[in-house]
């Protein structure tokens, strides 16, 4: 792929979203499930949240690519990611995955152990949450750095992992941080913007990966990816530029994912390299 | 009733609201439920969420009205929803009921199913959650035509089955969309206006039925569902000379709900029918 | 501890908080959680949200200290409360409780009973839920006042409840309301400001809780509280000169808790009382 092509992609992407309104359902945590929901409706998709294993299924087959976020869980929700996640791979539907919190408790790394096999074709986590998934799925021994839901590593020392949590999954991996990186582990890209105060709001990870799922209803997992990536950078752009705290950045910031045109998302500055 | 007494019972109920602050408690999704509180407060009203059988049950019994709406599933609420409703309507409360997602699963089938014998005396709900509701309490055979959480129908196609619903229930019925449409099944009226924006924000129909529970505990079940449908549109279309994405939509919208005053809301364009 | 100690205390908080970023984890219900963790990080600190009884031992033993409050109870959280509480005195760690809707179903009483043991080095509530707390842990016959999630009692009749309460616990109580009292048992202030407004936004009680457990990161319980306090109420003084209805007044008392400097903090009017 050239990077011509490649935006050429992405504003066919956005544009088909808008024109479709594509359902991207999700399995998510309940701290951030509106923020992700509202970001997925404002780039142009709509949202379905459901807790119940076989509501997951349902959904998983039947529409085009699903959200699974395993903050917050609950008992149930050990069975509905599973069969979720399996139900997406077997009908050749993406996953996009968000490893969060990975090294908490249990049943979160008995989730992230059973979703290896489904290979979910997007993961995106920050740096931390992307090296213990690597360490869980590619080495021999499992420790999280992460602390709590933040990461204490930069976005440079997840590049290697996420490359060969890629080359794994046949996907797409992307690393949020200062500047984001987003790999199919044959092509890599970064993307520098958005803002410090995305930090300073809850979810803008979590909805960043809901709207890479409204974009995988779309178009293939790499491109999803990126697009995500840059209309959330584009947007906190935009936002900083009318806010100087955190909830009113939020509240641009959502107002900015509505108003980014595919002109302006296929625009934004990036150099394609190939691994 | 005539055209005159409706307003003069509108402007009743939200004057009675902002003057005893009733208590509407709710069963209700994870993804829009701080958003349903909100707007209750908004309106004038007090707001409880609870998931636990005891806790619906104690809430229903005590309180003027209670709000069910079927999203986001968990294993303790099929439990919760059909004892919460029984002890509505053997208390004589009015019970909201929002079949949101009906069709998704089968505990929200189950649900749905053992509702009916509690009828909720108000429904309130899109075209297809309408129809399909109609289709699994009066007819003979079921199947649903939402979409995820929204609708492929229009809200004409769904008259006839609101005035069915509500003449089974003996209660009100209210198809949210471009024009709502509420009836009692004996009387009907239209509601313009509102904004596009209210469908790229989670949560509008969901808030409203919890405005009408909170209307709900002052006035009958037409009128509350009449007042919490007019306050909806009246701030949707004064949210919309000030907003042009969903973000500062959303902030405007809720704060329009606050500032609502019973004349204006008594005051908004409709034209009552007689069925 | 004079009025000079403590105020420099608050202003040693608040920068160490700045400056260490510390995560106060949260067992909270799901209505005000988005709320709860934004304003723990518009004040510094971070956030994370769980539910399972493995994750809230891990966490409360790992970090500064906890929040737990006890709204929208689900069958899992009766064990995640009570041993997370329990993990944290153990540890030594501040345990910051929020009693809300004490009173509505058995699950909450058994919870709130189970909790006195682990004498919560904080707890946070309105004027019912203080004095009810109290009925259930210091006297013989327990009855609740609250009305849903709203007092029904004024502060000041609050006042003996919480110095009883911060004499069992060895910590620190706060009363919220038009005048806010903080006591550790043996001194004691008060604090007006805030803004009527607060009253019609869900949540901003919870919020309060989770930025009190942030500060006992860095600090002792009544610090902590008087500290946590204080930046509501200054927040929300700026905030109601800003906004006239409740959305857009949340979006800048969010914005006012991240502004707030620690001189502003604690220069905050009030006059500390040895009881």
């Amino acid at each position: 792929m050239t990077e011509e092509i490649l935006r050429e992609k992405i504003a066919a992407a956005v544009c088909e979203v808008k024109r479709t309104n594509p359902l991207a359902p999700s399995v998510t945590n309940t701290v951030t499930m509106n923020f992700v929901a509202n970001a997925q409706l404002a780039v142009g998709g709509s949202a379905a949240m459901v807790f119940l294993p076989d509501e997951g299924e349902m959904l998983a087959k039947t529409c085009g690519a699903v959200y699974l976020n395993v903050g917050t869980l609950l008992p149930v929700l050990k069975e509905t990611h599973v069969k979720t996640a399996k139900a997406a791979h077997e009908a050749g539907k993406v996953c996009v995955l968000d490893p969060v919190g990975i090294g908490i408790g249990s049943m979160r790394t008995e989730i992230l152990t059973a979703l290896k096999e489904s290979k979910p074709k997007i993961i995106r986590g920050n740096a931390s949450e992307i090296i213990s998934l690597h360490r869980l799925w590619l080495e021999k021994s499992f420790s999280s750095t992460a602390r709590g839901v933040d990461t204490t590593e930069s976005v440079e020392e997840a590049e290697l992992a996420a490359n060969e949590l890629a080359l794994y999954t046949g996907g797409a991996v992307s690393v949020s941080g200062k500047v984001d990186y987003v790999t199919d582990g044959t092509h890599a890209l970064t993307l520098a913007g958005g803002s410090e105060l995305m930090t300073r709001i809850t979810g803008s990870g979590c909805s960043l990966g809901g709207a890479m799922a409204v974009y995988a209803c779309v178009s293939e997992p790499f491109v999803a990816a990126v697009t995500g990536a840059i209309v959330f950078k584009l947007a906190g752009n935009r936002a900083s530029q009318k806010a100087d705290a955190p909830a009113s950045f939020q509240t641009s910031f959502l107002d900015e994912l509505y108003k980014a045109t595919s002109g302006d998302i296929a625009a934004y500055p990036f150099e394609l390299c190939t691994l």
